[in-house]
């Protein structure tokens, strides 16, 4: 593998011209999309419509004439099509933990008899922090956990829901989302996905596999902005059946009718709250819209070649210096990043970075690549790859300044 | 009261500065502030900058870097003064709703064998909303209302939380938050108020007053743009008794361990859930700041003015037109908007707007105009005035286009 092999892979992408979506800065490798995705162009010219002309000169009207009030819903109806899902099923609101929140103690009353919230150890912690609260509130409810080779082993009669995340933030391991579906349906649980690590890289079929509930991210492979809103699903058959106990007025039947009693939107819109953050949901749809035209089974074609290019580089140019992929080679096993563990990952990471590539460490000993198939090239694993073994080489992530933590670490 | 004077009004309004520090439409006279406040020209700038240098250069680093990480309690920080609290009582987070559902549930535990959660009818609905969410979540705990007139009768041994709204978001009036707050702590309950419709506007003391826990709303007077976050207020000595059950990882003690297990940050950081949408949050800050260096009593006596004026001015030229202010009058008992009552409420004000005057409806019968102190003036309201009696002596709100309505009204 040469330098002019891997210019001639990025010359034969189909995916190509999608990198020209996006403003990224020259010489820099940002393997970190799976964190905070990168800057869609058409993201800054919406955002100052959105600042000067929606808020700045149509102010309050904006509600109506630039349908600020379907948002919510009309970018759910947008991501439905990445994740396998119908576009009434899916809506943008509030965060990934208040989502959670939401589904998780709308969807145990279903089956008050069964006392168990069941979900794995080093799941996402945000997921279990959630968990926790809500088993702490829902009375007879409990939070227990399984390791994932467990997990259907642990399925019964008291399962009352199934909390997962798909692909999981530290090593990229991927469940099996119908298996586990189907094996928790017949224990009689409801499985709730958290698709934050999945949505826009991995193959996502919900309505196929029969997933009834799920969460994810906005901010990362989807582009939409730091923190931008997260969304939610639920499956079509459940809606009417999901009572929220987390509510708000968008989620009100008739909101602008200012009723005291409560009655539920029908459908999707009933899992709404409070008012939307329109600046930070118009510009997820501007990373929603990264995505038109793109075939999802490309997408994925490109993050499996990408991450092959990567750990066969990595075996090849930096052996003997104590790196350990994490990650499954397999790609029905794994998302669309790559992790190894080394005892000196936080100072390695922060070399990288000086050097102009970025990665992310995780506590206490993982440096993760994010492979974004809509804007990486070939060249930028070769690249990275390149400055990670003079790093190693070198030894030049032994630099104290290295070792410097910053508050977000 | 001719033109002239008021004109010589707004020559000698100390505030008049302020004014510069927003984009309004020329020709506009905009009463809607209390619903949307308008675009601070510091916000243009500074949302170009978050989007294009912070999110599209710095990319992930900019956690670190432009210090996103303490946007909440820095922002939160900014509000305290505002609302006369110590800087670290208060934190910007989710949305009203979301706020007051995590200090509903959090609150309540204190006092388990106090089933009553007290509030008024016709509070703003999605505080009720929450409420009865909460009340059929927690267990023993049922949500009561009062009218406001005999909220302190209804006071006792059983009530557990009293939640109300400072200032009514229909008719203006405002509770005594001293008082009420004194009786509610006579009877062994807390209080929590929702401050949306007073934040930048009226007086607030809330340590001063023994205010225990309080939200309010960022995109009304504090300008903070469309949907902008909500911010709350803990009193300094209930935070470490408060035990969040809507959790997230910003809220943890130590985010970036990972860790398994719960452990609330200390102080007001616990309240914080998921990952804040970053660029309405920075607009927000940029909100805050356009009170900088204003004295809110300076605001509050232009609030005063504009509101005596308003009314007067009403009385004189749109007398025997059927509108009847629901706003008292005594500046101590209300808020920074006035609103009047008339059965074509819906009508008058879509005339209104198209001849450039935006107030709001308020089903089924209400018109309300919003007195912004910093970027109203004298002149303002004598052209909305003059515009709404043409619009009664004509009766041009008949015309059959003035009763369409949108999605929003």
């Amino acid at each position: 593998m040469t330098l002019d092999d891997v210019r001639a892979r990025d010359g034969a992408d189909p995916l190509r011209a999608c990198r020209d979506r996006f403003r990224l800065p020259d010489g820099l490798v940002y393997l970190d999309g799976n964190s905070l995705g990168a800057l869609p162009k058409a993201a800054v010219a919406r955002q100052r419509e959105v600042v000067e002309r929606e808020w700045g000169r149509s102010l309050i009207r904006s509600w109506n004439e630039h349908d600020w009030i379907g948002a919510p819903q009309r970018i759910g109806a947008r991501i439905a099509p990445l994740i396998g899902a119908k576009p009434h099923e899916v809506i943008v609101a509030d965060s990934v933990s208040v989502n959670l929140f939401k589904l998780i103690t709308a969807a145990v009353a279903l089956s008050p008899d069964r006392p168990v919230l069941l979900s794995e150890p080093g799941n996402f912690h945000t997921d279990l922090h959630v968990a926790s609260g809500a088993a702490e509130l829902v009375p007879d409810l409990r939070l227990e956990t399984a390791p994932r080779d467990r997990i259907e082993a642990a399925l019964g009669p008291d399962t009352n829901l199934l909390l997962l995340t798909h692909v999981h933030y530290k090593t990229g391991e991927r469940f099996d989302m119908a298996g586990v579906t189907r094996a928790a349906k017949g224990a009689g649980a409801l499985t709730l996905w958290d698709l934050s690590h999945s949505v826009g890289a991995v193959p996502l079929h919900l309505n196929r596999d029969g997933a009834e509930l799920a969460v994810g991210c906005g901010y990362k492979y989807l582009n939409g902005g730091p923190g931008a809103p997260a969304f939610l699903y639920v499956a079509e058959h459940l809606q009417e059946r999901l009572l929220p106990t987390l509510r708000g007025w968008m989620g009100h039947a008739a909101p602008f009718a200012f009723a005291d009693d409560y009655v539920p939107a029908p459908g999707i819109s009933r899992f709404l709250a409070g008012t939307p953050p329109m600046l930070s949901l118009l510009a997820l749809e501007s990373g929603v819209e990264s995505f038109d035209g793109v075939d999802m089974d490309a997408a994925w074609a490109k993050s499996i070649a990408l991450f092959d290019l990567f750990a066969a580089l990595v075996e090849e140019c930096c052996a003997g210096h104590g790196l350990e992929c994490i990650t499954p080679r397999d790609p029905a096993l794994r998302g669309s990043h790559i992790s190894y563990r080394h005892p000196h990952a936080f100072e390695i990471c922060q070399a990288l970075i000086a050097a102009e590539v970025i990665g992310d460490f995780r506590a206490p000993d993982v440096i993760r690549f994010g492979l974004t198939p809509l804007y990486l090239g070939y060249e930028d694993i070769w690249t990275a790859v390149e400055r990670l073994a003079d790093i190693l080489e070198t030894g030049r992530w032994r630099d104290p300044r290295f070792a410097v933590r910053g508050k977000v670490t």
